[in-house]
């Protein structure tokens, strides 16, 4: 079963920026895991990094006519202010689950509200990477 | 006279997401309503169907250049948040009307608002695929 | 087919006051242009201007008793503060479209946001009298 | 002994609109309960129905000096924004009760807050036409 | 018929405390003309004061399974804050009134909202024990 | 010079309503000393009170064309609301003067706003009867 | 009988800074006319510009112990702001009132609000000069 | 290794109360599947459900002198406004997790911010029961 | 003379949580001081700690009739939210100071305004267990 | 040891304005006391009462650079307002406690919040004279 | 020393657009300067526009990874909006410095806010093409 | 050519106070580096500090009429509050250049918005002493 994993801007610095927020590991370190995982639920995860509001949009609005079944969205800064990414998510036609590798609820003013999970399933945040490892459990049990 | 047509995120799904507020014609069959009675209102209308917000500044913007005499758009999720499409709108040069399928005044509090309103000539929403199409005809108007 | 055309407070003094905000035509004139595009289209406008908003209720709340199917509102300085003529948009049991000859989103602060507009099928703002003549379309269209 | 009763603007439409929210019964037979139930309370009930805020403010600010001991007011959409009907029930010399067929707490944001409640000796909201006849005896209470 | 009376946070107080604003009544006063009124209605009132919000939480919970048909409260304090109090309200599955003894619409900013009120059937304030009183009634007839 | 005077709603109720806060002096007192003290300074005072919104809507609207050459107003509780009185004192053509009796800086919050002093000449408000005199003089001297 | 006139900051600019708003006169000029017209009151007013809130404030607290019956004050900027200088007008003992040369009410968001309004008498705005010589009369009759 | 479960206000009506939103299954059922998960990972759960904020407040305290080594919580109303659970989390000196049957997100206006997250590890929410059991994994991988 | 000292939520973990902000000492020790002081004053010090916000208003509602003759109170969380411990305060019938060991003025946004000190005879915050002491003193300068 | 003890504006009136808010004594009166205590408590303090913001921070800024160890403050109306004198206090180096005569929570909305107790180490609010010799203890025991 | 300079969306416009805001130069003429000043300053200034905020968002996190010391941007609209430029800046570990040509706090009210500069190392805004000149000096100076 | 630098409250304490803030260096050897900058440019720096607002506007009031022909400007603390300073930079007819030792942008949420730079040519903001340095090449550009 296809699912995608979708990292949102700046995720590609992790490693290299914030450590004290976002951990010392790097994006091709978090994804090997998430494909390892993803394979021992039976899932294949396409996995991708976008910078762009408009190229996250087209991953999701793209996602079912591409066989895929769920998705995995860390919308990063967009997950704040994109109302474009919502409408994406509620319009794509499968289950979205949102994670972030923080707690934003203890960060700025600015990042404690997300305009994207009012169209998700669920969200996990605050778990560093096994954010994402909880949301491909979440998700599998969703689609089985 | 050439005139653009622009269509905002997510606009690529019509037809297929949220019939019930958005309607059951496809993008394809929208457009060709409205390649027609732009002919036949004396009108060449170049249509596009953008996701990125960078992507709709550029088109905004580059339009007086390629001869384009008038622009119709649909900001769709934008519309709320974007002050470089209202800045693309006040510095292009030409008349800009805003459509929208539905009655955005009617919706969530987030779609009350238009920030790109803020620059164009006159704004037609609620009337599904007739909001191009009367555009299309205020349009006219103005260019003679 | 017998529609009703509202003019909201202080539209009288169309053609005299703030000309560069509303233009040079009168109400008068504006009106003939309103009757003739009405009849060509199979309407009969019946066209009023109330400064009372008691009275823009009342002509509201009367209309479908009086055989009328449809409603074209400039509510001007009510848009933004009438909950009553919302209410009876919403409980009229005919279409209403709201119209403005200015682009309210450029204008005051206070001018932008649109009461009324809630209760409507459709909204088309800032075309000066083509405001009017593109709702008498848009309500040929609904009505037929 | 008399009381006067006053509707607010668009309860003329009661009965025909929006039935799940106001009910079926039409302001004639809501009108017929209170005048009974008013008579059997040994109370004079002279019952009006006015659009227009100016009528209320006339109607309350009359009221005494026709020998009207008390008032059962339900001031419909200008509950949330009449300061002159707020002044008018301070002014006025005589008990008001304000009344509501709904429950306005439960309803749209802008329907939660009563202006004109801050003048009145209390409010009863909620119980459809029972609202208006629990009024006739806490009216009936105070004037005695 | 058993119903329940609810007095919330520091109505142990009545009759001594800031008696120009709840008048002279001591509680025990208020709830014996509850007993009297009810039992004249057929009701049978179980009637307790709380000054916790969790006690609250628990009675309304807990009262369709004690065989009790419809609630009166008053949720005082509570009233602008709890939105535990509501959801109990919303669960209940059994009718509930508010009140106030006092007007709360005519009150400090912070008192004129209430949270409460959004699941109620309705609320009657403003009329000291007659508030009770009233509500026994409309109780009785949303009951009958 | 014929100049209008136009007392806002519930001024009718002068010397009968809160006295603390409006004085003793009925309307028609105020009036006859407006009417002595604009004889003695050659202006021809038309005064008129209005509950409704419309009617003074009008009233400024109609001015100019009956020979009027300056308006002072006391537009009472729709001082804080009115964009309809507003617009007409912008559309007039002629000086408008505002004018309060109480000081309405020192009242509720919202009595503190003044909408429609924006298109006045200048405001006086706090000096009972005299602000209406003084503006008779300030209006003198502007259209003189 | 000896009076005071305050002016606030940046007032000595008069005739100098923006004329669009603030006229053509300068401060000098005003005085005199301020003096002439005092005097033909059987007013003596002494007049003073200051450019700190704290000389405003050290002059109102000292007016009544140098036998000073009233102030007229213009606090310019401070008005807006000046917790400071509201205090010393409610504690100086004498009657204040408070002008403006331009109508604040039309102006920039931030200076349509007067903290320094709160308490004073009353007052005059947006008639140049005459604002002060209006406020002399006014304060005449206070203190008569 | 022990830890704790504590279920918030209302929770105790799970499968009677709002089921389009919460779910079929009691919380019984919910405690059971809890139990037996812990288990599974080498946990020992201790699970109570209570309607008193001050009982949360009491639980989350003594939980570290009690042996518990970290806690699961379902604050459910006081999510929102419990600023006493927050410190409880703040000053209880063993890691929390925050978990929601339902996506808060998504819910009205009031119960999209928590109050509480601020001082946990993590958020899960909108997955039904299954966020109690992912908690139990993220809570397991935090303690080893 | 016997007066009450209550202690609010989580102050029973005083001494191990955040000791950089409500310093070493713990409660036991506190409340030693306290005694002391209160003796050496003449002061016979009732002190109890409560984590529920019921049991705070039942102290102070309860405190008069059991001979307690002033109170001092650190409301903790419940400071900032608790208008049934304002209303308890209010409703007691003797003095009540309030205490805070930091100065809540340097924290978090929502730890800066006090709901219950609208009540309270003073208010002493930021000097750790002295300002228990201080509030000894000024109590005892009150009741004499 | 020197301290400063600093009143801010307008309490040169103290005994003649507003006595039912600030009490009989003169400030002559309130500094012999705060004299005669602080010698008591082996305090020399230096007393000034200012009406500029400027010489307020002059004072603080320079304090320690003159011996001095502490300063208690009384900031008045600057209290809300001024971000200099909270500069002041943050760069001055020695301790400042924050006093004032009234109860600052129970008064107008503008006068609850205090932008200068930002930077201090403490404040004392409510008790008359009191509040400055209260603050003089604890001075005393943080500067030894 | 290699740096970059970054204009954002509309900035291709400049010369054409908007000429009484954004001056005559176009952008070409605009980087001559700017390329040319860099180089007597010792620095290799590599120079692009984006329309898109991802590709800036690209830009800014490459930097480091390209050799680039030191960033200049322009975020044109963007600088309003965008946390995800806000986060390349925190994370790229090399110096950037916000400029603007026109002085944005004394442009629109949405103009006055800067998302971005949160995270840079200063702001130059208002001097036309010398913001950019005078960042190159400043950044200069950082860099050595 | 004559120029005016002003420094704002609490600026002389430059050096002692928040060097993580402010930086090392004193007020004087920041003007000693200002004037010799400034010689180097043929501008002659008069220099002053000023802790009062008043100060403030007299000496930018004054300046032209000194010969000065233009001012920088470190507004400090009265940066976010000050209107008069506002109205003097408007008002005195020289260009004005506000800066900043600091990123205000990165600090307090009170500290980002600047109110004095609504009438400023510019801003520079961020670089410590290097901001005045800057500032005066700026002004010298503008001026010749």
């Amino acid at each position: 079963m296809k699912i995608k994993v979708i990292h949102g801007p700046n995720l590609q610095l992790l490693g290299r920026r914030e450590k004290d927020i976002y951990g010392e590991l790097s994006l091709d370190e978090i994804n090997s895991e998430i494909s390892k995982v993803a394979r021992s639920l039976g899932l294949d995860a396409n996995i991708d990094q976008y910078n762009s509001e408009g190229d996250i949009v087209d991953a999701i609005g793209n996602a079912a006519s591409k066989g895929i079944k769920g998705i995995i969205i860390n919308p990063a800064a967009y997950t704040h202010t994109s109302i474009a990414i919502l409408d994406a998510i509620r319009g794509c036609g499968i289950p979205v689950i949102e994670v972030h590798l923080s707690n934003i609820a203890s960060r700025e003013e600015y990042r404690k509200h997300s305009v994207t999970a009012e169209a998700v399933v669920g969200q996990i945040s605050g778990f560093g990477k096994s954010s994402y490892l909880l949301a491909l459990q979440a998700l599998k049990e969703i689609l089985v």
